[in-house]
C-alpha cells in the first residue's frame, strides 16, 4: 500500500472512530466549537494568508486565469466573510435529535422517528479554499465527521485553513479526529476514496460538472450533487411587461456565472414583439449577447449595438455562465414545457405569467428541482430558501433535490417504545 | 444490440414516457385502477394458476427444495391475498402532490415543497412471484411507472400477473407502457439495467443478500434496500423477567426466517441465571438451538432436551433465519453496545429494561433503523408501523431508513410563487 492510500485509510478510520462520539454531542458544544473556528479564522490570519501566497504565487507563474486565481485569493475581508459564515451556521438551529412522526399504534407501542447524523462525509473539491471552513463547519454542526481533499492549487490554503478549524474544534470539544484532512494530491487518493463505502457514509463533490459528472459516477457510497443548470424563463402572452423584463434582465445579468442564472429565454408569439424589443434595450446596455431562433432574429435584427448571433442546436441546453442568453418564440405553453422537458437540466425553471391555469399547469409539469412563478430563478439558494447555510444545490431526485441544508446532511432512525409487546 | 437488450430499451423509454403522464394522475385514477386490477387477480385466476403450474413443475423437476417451491407457489388464496393487498394500496392515502414546508419569505416569496414521483423505478426479483404485484402497484399509487425484471423460476407466473396489472391498469386510465416486464431472463438484461441511469431513476432490488449486494455495488442509479438482519435483544439487569422472557421468544420463535427476528442474545450477567433458565424452558419447547458464550453455557449445561452448542466467533454477527440463536453474558451496557456496535448490521435492536437511563442510552447510542425498548423486534414491518403497504426495509440511512412506506418512493419539487421578485 502506497502511503498515500495509508495516509487516506488511517485517516478515514479515524473520522469513523470520531463520527459516532460526534453523533451524540451537544447543540450546545458543537456551536461553541463553530463560534471558536470563527475566532480562530480571524486570530489565526496571518498563516492563513502567508499559505494563500503560496498558493496564489504558485497558481500565477503556471499561468492561471485571472477569474480562476481570484476564486483561489484569500484577504482579510475574505477570511472575515468565512468566519461571518461559520457564525451563521452556529446560529442555525441543530437537525440533529428532532424526533418526529411520532404515534401510537392500537396495541400501545408510541413509534417515531429521530434525526441523527448521516455518520462520515468526504467532499472533493476544487479551488475555492473557503470550501474547506464551509463544509467542515456545516458537517460539524450536523453531527458528522468530515474528511476533505481540495484541490492541489489551494493545498497549502487548504490545510492552513484545516488545521485552524481543528485545533479550534478540539480544544472547544469536538471529539478528536472529526475533521480530516487528505495532504496528499495525488489522483489515487480520490479514486481509492470512491470505493471506501463501509467507512465513507456520503460523498459531495464541489467543483464543475467534470469532477461532479466523474465522483457521481465512480463512488460506491451515496453522492449528494448538483448538477449544470440550464434554466429557462418562460414569458406567457399574459406575462406583465415591466415584470417579465426585471425577472429576465436579474435572472440574466445580477450574476451570470452561477448555476441558477437564465440560459434560455422563451417567450409566448402573441407578447414576443414587445417582450424581445424592451428585454434587448437592457441587454444592450449590459452586453448581453443574445442566440437568436429565426423568429426572435426578425423581430430584433435592426436593434442597435445588439450582439445578436442566430441560434444553432448546440444553443438549446447549453448552460453559457456568461453575458449570453439562447432566444426562442413559442406558440403556446405546451410548446415551452416540451423545450424545457427536452432541454432543461433540472436545476430552477421560471413562468412569468398572470394566467392562473398557466401558472398552475407549468408549477405541476415541469420536473425541476425549483419551479416559480413571476420571479427571478436567481433565487435558488439555500439562504433565500430560508434554510440558512446551504452545501450546495442538488438536481438528483433521491434525498434531496435544490437547496441542501443542514438536514439534508442528516438521516433518521426509528426510536420505539414498549411496555412489553410481542407480536400476534 | 441483442434482441434481449433491444427489448430492455424499448420498454425503459416507454416507461419513462408514460411516468411523465402517470406524475400527473389524480389519486381517484390510480385507485380506480387498484381496485380494477385486484377485481383482475381474481377474476383471471385459472390463467395465472396455469402458468404458476409451469413454473412449479419445472422448479420441482430441477430439484428445488421444499421451502423455495413454496415461496413460489400461488393458489386461490394466496391470489385473494394479494388481491387484498392491492386493495390495502387503494386505501392508503397518496403522498403525491402534498405540499410542505410552506412558508412566505421577507420579500413576498412563498416557497413550499410539493411532493413528486421520483419517476422510473426498476425492481429485480426473485422467486416469490406476488412482488410482481406488490411492487407495481406501489410503484402506481406512488404516480412511478415500473420495470419489472423476476428471476427465471417464476418467469410464467410473473408474465401471467403483469399482464393482469398492465390490462386491468390500463382499462382504468393508467398511461400504456407504466408498467413493463422484461420477458428475457438473460443475466445481460440485468447488467445493462444498472447501467440505465438516466433512463431508471431508482433500483429496488428485491431478494437474497447476495443479490442484493451485487445490484448495490454496480447500479450507477440510488439503490433502494435492504440488506442482511443481524438483530440483537439485550436483557439489561433491572428486566422485567417474564417481559425479557416473552420479548426474546417472540423476536425468536414467532417468524424465524425473516430479517427482522432474533439472532444473538445479550444478557447481563446480574439476571443471566434467571433469564436463560426460563429462555431455556420455553426454547427447549420450540426446539430452539442455543450457541452459548462460556458463561452461559454453564448456566445451560444440564437443562434437559435443550440444544446446546459452543459459540464460536463465527457465531456472533450472523443472520441465522432459522431456530438457532447466539447467546452471550455481558457484564454491563456498555459491552452490550459495544457487542452490537462491533457485530450488528443496522436493522433491529432491542433492550428490555426498567431502568430509564439504560433505556435512554440505548436508544441514543445504537446506531439501527429500529431501535426498541422493551418490545419484540418482530415488529420493524411497514403495516405495524402504520405505513400501510411497505416496499421494504432499508438498512442504508441515505433517502429513507427502515421500514419502506409510499412516501418513501417520492421525491419533492420546490415550488415558488413570486409577485415580480428579482434578487438584489
Amino acid at each position: 500500500m502506497s502511503s498515500t492510500i495509508d495516509e487516506l485509510e488511517t485517516k478515514a478510520r479515524a473520522a469513523k472512530t470520531a463520527s459516532k462520539k460526534l453523533a451524540h454531542l451537544s447543540t450546545e458544544v458543537k456551536n461553541k466549537a463553530l463560534l471558536h473556528i470563527a475566532d480562530g479564522l480571524v486570530s489565526s490570519q496571518d498563516e492563513i494568508l502567508s499559505a494563500n501566497q503560496r498558493d496564489h504565487a504558485a497558481a500565477e507563474a503556471s499561468g492561471m486565469s485571472p477569474a480562476m486565481l481570484d476564486r483561489l485569493l484569500l484577504n482579510p475581508s475574505r477570511i472575515a466573510g468565512m468566519a461571518g459564515d461559520v457564525r451563521v451556521v452556529a446560529s442555525l438551529s441543530d437537525p440533529v435529535g428532532e424526533v418526529f412522526d411520532m404515534r401510537t399504534m392500537p396495541n400501545g407501542l408510541q413509534i417515531g422517528r429521530k434525526r441523527v447524523p448521516l455518520g462520515v462525509i468526504a467532499t472533493i473539491y476544487e479551488s475555492r479554499p473557503n470550501v474547506t471552513v464551509d463544509i467542515s463547519t456545516l458537517c460539524l454542526k450536523s453531527g458528522n465527521a468530515v474528511i476533505l481533499r481540495g484541490g492541489k492549487e489551494a493545498i497549502h490554503s487548504n490545510l492552513a485553513l484545516a488545521r485552524v478549524v481543528q485545533k479550534s474544534a478540539y480544544e472547544a470539544g469536538i471529539p478528536e479526529g472529526a475533521v480530516q484532512i487528505i495532504e496528499s494530491t495525488e489522483r489515487a487518493v480520490v479514486d481509492r476514496m470512491l470505493k471506501m463505502n463501509g467507512i465513507i457514509d456520503l460523498i459531495v463533490p464541489r467543483g464543475g460538472a467534470e469532477l461532479v459528472r466523474f465522483v457521481a459516477s465512480h463512488a460506491t457510497m451515496p453522492v449528494l450533487a448538483g448538477g449544470v443548470g440550464v434554466c429557462h424563463t418562460y414569458i406567457d402572452k399574459t406575462a406583465k411587461l415591466n415584470d417579465a423584463v426585471a425577472i429576465v434582465y436579474n435572472a440574466k445579468v445580477q450574476r451570470p456565472t452561477v448555476c441558477n442564472a437564465l440560459d434560455t429565454i422563451l417567450v409566448h408569439a402573441d407578447i414576443a414583439d414587445r417582450f424581445l424589443k424592451s428585454i434587448a434595450r437592457e441587454f444592450v446596455k449590459a452586453g448581453v449577447e443574445m442566440h437568436c431562433d429565426k423568429a426572435t432574429f426578425q423581430i430584433l435584427k435592426e436593434t442597435p449595438s445588439l450582439k445578436l448571433v442566430p441560434a444553432t442546436e448546440q444553443d438549446w441546453g447549453k448552460e453559457f455562465l456568461a453575458l449570453t442568453a439562447a432566444v426562442k418564440v413559442v406558440k403556446s405553453l405546451d410548446e415551452a414545457l416540451e423545450h424545457i422537458d427536452r432541454y432543461g437540466s433540472g436545476h430552477s425553471e421560471a413562468i412569468v405569467t398572470e394566467e392562473y391555469s398557466a401558472a398552475m399547469r407549468f408549477l405541476d409539469e415541469v420536473d425541476a428541482a425549483c419551479v416559480y412563478v413571476n420571479a427571478s430563478t436567481r433565487f435558488t439558494d439555500g439562504a433565500q430558501f430560508g434554510l440558512g447555510a446551504e452545501v450546495g444545490i442538488s438536481t438528483q431526485k433521491f434525498h434531496a433535490r435544490g437547496p441542501l441544508g443542514l438536514k439534508e446532511l442528516t438521516s433518521y432512525k426509528w426510536i420505539i417504545f414498549g411496555s412489553g409487546q410481542v407480536r400476534p
